[in-house]
């Protein structure tokens, strides 16, 4: 039978007591993380969140609280009282560890098994066990910390905000399919049999609404739905710091936004951020970086070698080249210390990115070299290319040749991270940030055969591309801008449309009909014909902004009870089915026998 | 074509220009309330969320722009720049009634088709009108300001319990279904085909993970589902203040919470509260008011009339006496005014409660009476009601009779609230805020057949009332309590088991056997074998302390985008069937062959 606290109220956390503290009576709570039993004596370890403070038991305590003490194992929950004392050997390692306490009453509040790992800080247990017994690595205090960091962040963001005026509207999680983006969550009504509700994807259409109702300046701590397959990244639910300003134009969101990220760094990590943040094009970036999120922490730059090749005889340079598409390269400066084996590695590792083959010259310190492309090569091309990627003594060049464009960016923009990485050359004590404008409006999708919206169908045209919107729709640039963290995209948003008329073209150029326009969107549609603000906003990950912050390898480590990769939960095992009594009543059936999976 | 505001950059809120602002060039920006050409002058009211300021366009005005302010109407959304100087007829009813812009340049940021309704304050607009279109009620004064008010009240809250320590912690949306209590809104999951992940009722069980992982102060402001046909102040999602604490008793708990409920009065609305709140157990709160959450601010308290009427003849309470029931009756102090017509309409009005009839006597200021029962009993019965419910001239009383003791609480307890409120002696002006205490720790489901728990499976029992657990679990009082304001739960909570083995003692007395037990609270019951401290916490209704502090009628008042009774949303006009594609992927189908309304 579990004892209580009864007569005793904790006075202290554990982490609390210090020398001034000495010849206090105090009462503390927690886990015993280890008890130490050497006779006549026996110490205890006791946990809670802010600390450790050792308790003690000796040849003066009470016969029955030194045997309960004997008793204790490792996760056992105490409440102790006692006086504070001195300790003879001190701990310099924790706060506390000048003091313990001279225990005088013991209460065991609740036993414990032994627990399946053990509570201590960056024990290397796997993941999959870690998650499934998610509230004890939660006890862990490097992974408590973690949350509890993530709530200075929130509270930071939420106090930023409320002070420039932005008033928090809460925002439907039940609310209607739009499809257009990534798949919705479907929720089947049963007051509605064979209707659903969706879960949001973002409130994107509420928060407009919002500007349309005139609230001028909306926050909102959003949770997310994207029913899709999981990358590292991603979780199925996600959490947005969602923003929308009206009256605004480009430059006062991304001050605003800029703002708020000075602060949350200066508060919580004391770092001093400078603003404004640079700017890149979209344009510029694929060009230098072959990314829409470069990490600018260092070098690496792609460099274009079309020109250079573009008469050579080699078929893989030549022919990319003829099919309009481009040969590139970075300039790995030092990295010929890469071994062959390790060069293979990278070029079976380029092939999820498209890249057909990994081009690779080593220049070696004596002035010798070894290259997979040169020998096919006239002497003046690769010496033009050696000279285009500023090749000395020492370097690796990587060439990557595709006729899609695209591959090539994302390959190069790929590799030259990967680079960075091993070659061990990135500053992480500085977190590299810049916004990226100018993006496509449109990209075009392959499977669906059409121009669909780079980021949604409410994105505002830059006003001097308006007239290509029918001619040439992959010409034109949206007014939306991404911020960066050291490679990753931690927040975007767009100024809006807020013209009926160019709605509909915009409608128009996704290849919409009017009716289909008026069915999805209809609502939004409808509201626009009543006054619409210029308005424009953004969205903030803020999964993967506390991630950053934190410096974690994965968002995983941010979230309380997150999901895996394959979207379920290990701890509830969810999902899981359930009664029919519950399908029934929903009007739902399930229908495996068409696989369904892609 | 819409004009842009480029060049424009506002300068103040339409709320703000005053006397001291003349002379200053300023730029204001919002939507048209109204537009008055008299001839060689045009003035237009321009409003946005701070209020409204007056445009004036006269014979010095720029042609052009003169002939823009004359194609205005009401909505259009407008940015004016120009130059504040005094009105010359000054308007009392506004902060900015004295002062008026001279406007230099004007632009026509969007049209407006004319409105469905008129965007004025208290405007008697049918609500499915005002929800169709929400986003223009949204921009009414008085409803935007109750949004705004909430986001206070949010902020507040955040602000509390922050500085009392604790830390806001994120629960998933898409959880395990845990059917017990209300219907759980399904989502079925397209990676696991067959298998469905819900919506949480509340974050119970994860807020209680979170005490076992250590967090000690949890909160947070946590969306919530229920499947569940709609009353009026019901929502199929909505918004709890979310709390839970570690090595605490009650006492903590309702200390905390009362310390919130203050600052928050008095922040918001500057009223003094008083703590602690005063306390009453739900026995006494049943057997005085006939309800658990009392409404202290009026007495037409119940008399319990069983023991003077045990001996009658008269069939009505005789028969409710020897089946075991009982009854009562309260005194409407003052209440000779009701007609026998009003008399009668509440006679029809309590059987919704279950009553089968209710009895009267009416007793006329001149010393006259009538009634509807004392003809049927002997004189010194009547007497002995009249003087248990301490009748004197002008006193109107009612007296319930049953067989089920629930259903004479339950009538009696609504009849006095709302003969309170047609007598309008119901103090508006100061909140009435109490605690209930010693719930029941379990109810009897007639359908089921079986003791369910009052408020969830995790509640603690008395310790007192503990041994007749097994023997008699009716009589057993929960360690729970509820906050009470104005007649309405706005809280509730409870300390929890952490004592495993009495844990299982509850399943078994609500019916689960082991395994089933373990297969819906498996995971739950795994967590604590690992150490659980002692804790508890409780939930506020954010949604109803919202409407109740800000005097509205209905919870849909504060709420941005509500729902209605239905459970859908009429702007929107969701839920809405989805495409067959969308099914396909989720492996499930429509089966309304099997009609599901029960």
């Amino acid at each position: 039978m579990a004892e209580v606290m009864t007569g005793l109220k904790r006075t202290h956390y554990c982490g609390e007591p210090r020398l001034s503290d000495v010849g206090k009576e105090v009462v503390v709570c927690g886990w015993a993380q280890r008890q130490r039993d050497l006779g006549q004596l026996i110490f205890i370890d006791l946990r809670d969140r802010t600390g450790i403070i050792q308790l003690a038991f000796d040849d003066h305590t009470d016969k029955e609280i030194f045997g309960k003490a004997f008793g204790v194992r490792a996760e056992f929950v105490l409440a102790a009282k006692g006086v504070v004392r001195e300790r003879s050997s001190k701990n310099k390692e924790i706060p506390t560890g000048e003091v313990e306490i001279e225990v005088t009453d013991l209460r065991v509040l609740s036993k414990s098994e032994t627990p399946p790992f053990e509570i201590t800080e960056d024990s290397k247990v796997k993941e999959e066990l870690r998650l499934k017994y998610r509230y004890l690595d939660l006890r862990r205090p490097d992974v408590q910390d973690k949350i509890i960091a993530r709530h200075k962040i929130v509270k930071i963001a939420r106090d930023y905000f409320d002070q420039n005026g932005f008033v928090e509207v809460e925002t439907p999680i039940l609310i209607k399919s739009t499809p257009e983006g990534a798949r919705d969550y479907l929720v089947p009504s049963r007051v509605f049999p064979g209707s659903f509700f969706a879960l949001p994807q973002s409130p994107q259409l509420y928060k407009q609404l919002t500007m349309l109702a005139g609230f001028d300046r909306y926050m909102q701590i959003a949770r997310c739905f994207r029913d899709e397959d999981l990358r590292a990244d991603r979780q199925p639910e996600f959490t947005q710091i969602d923003l929308e300003m009206s009256f605004i134009d480009e430059e006062d969101i991304m001050s605003m936004a800029e703002g708020f990220v000075k602060t949350v760094y200066k508060e919580v990590l004391d770092v001093e951020i400078q603003t404004p943040f640079p700017r890149m094009t979209y344009a510029e970036g694929m060009e230098r970086f072959g990314s829409d999120k470069p990490d600018l922490r260092f070098g690496y730059e792609l460099k274009n070698l079309t020109e250079v090749l573009k008469g050579t005889e080699f078929r893989v340079f030549a022919g990319a080249v003829s099919a309009g598409g481009s040969v590139r390269g970075i300039n790995v400066k030092g990295g010929a210390c890469y071994t062959r084996k390790e060069i293979d590695k990278l070029a079976e590792w380029v092939k999820a990115y498209g890249a057909k083959g990994l081009a690779w010259t080593k220049l070696n310190q004596d002035g010798s070299s070894s290259s997979s492309y040169e020998k096919f090569l006239k002497e003046e091309e690769a010496a033009g290319v050696r000279s285009a990627l500023e090749a000395e003594n020492g370097d690796l060049l990587f060439l990557v040749a595709s006729d899609k464009p695209q591959v090539v960016f994302d390959t190069l923009g790929a590799l030259r991270c990967e680079c960075a990485r091993q070659m061990g050359i990135i500053d992480e004590s500085r977190p590299n940030l810049l916004w990226i404008t100018d993006f496509p409006l449109f990209e075009y999708d392959e499977e669906e055969g059409r121009f669909v919206a780079k980021h949604h169908p409410f994105t505002h045209p830059n006003d001097e591309d308006l007239e290509q919107l029918e001619t040439n729709p992959g010409a034109v640039r949206a007014r939306a801008y991404d911020m960066v963290l050291n490679g990753n995209e931690v927040g975007g948003g767009s100024i809006r449309i807020n013209d009926p008329a160019l709605q509909q073209r915009m409608f128009k150029a996704l290849g919409f009909t009017q009716e289909e326009a008026q069915e999805r969107f209809g609502f939004l549609i409808d509201a626009f014909r009543y006054g619409a603000p210029p308005h424009g906003g953004m969205a903030f990950g803020l999964d993967r902004l506390v991630m950053l912050m934190l410096g974690c390898d994965s968002i995983r480590d941010v979230i309380a009870y997150p999901k895996v990769a394959n979207s379920g939960e290990l701890m509830t095992a969810s999902p899981a089915p359930v009664d029919q009594k519950q399908l029934d009543e929903l009007g739902i059936s399930i229908n495996l026998q068409e696989e369904t999976k892609e």
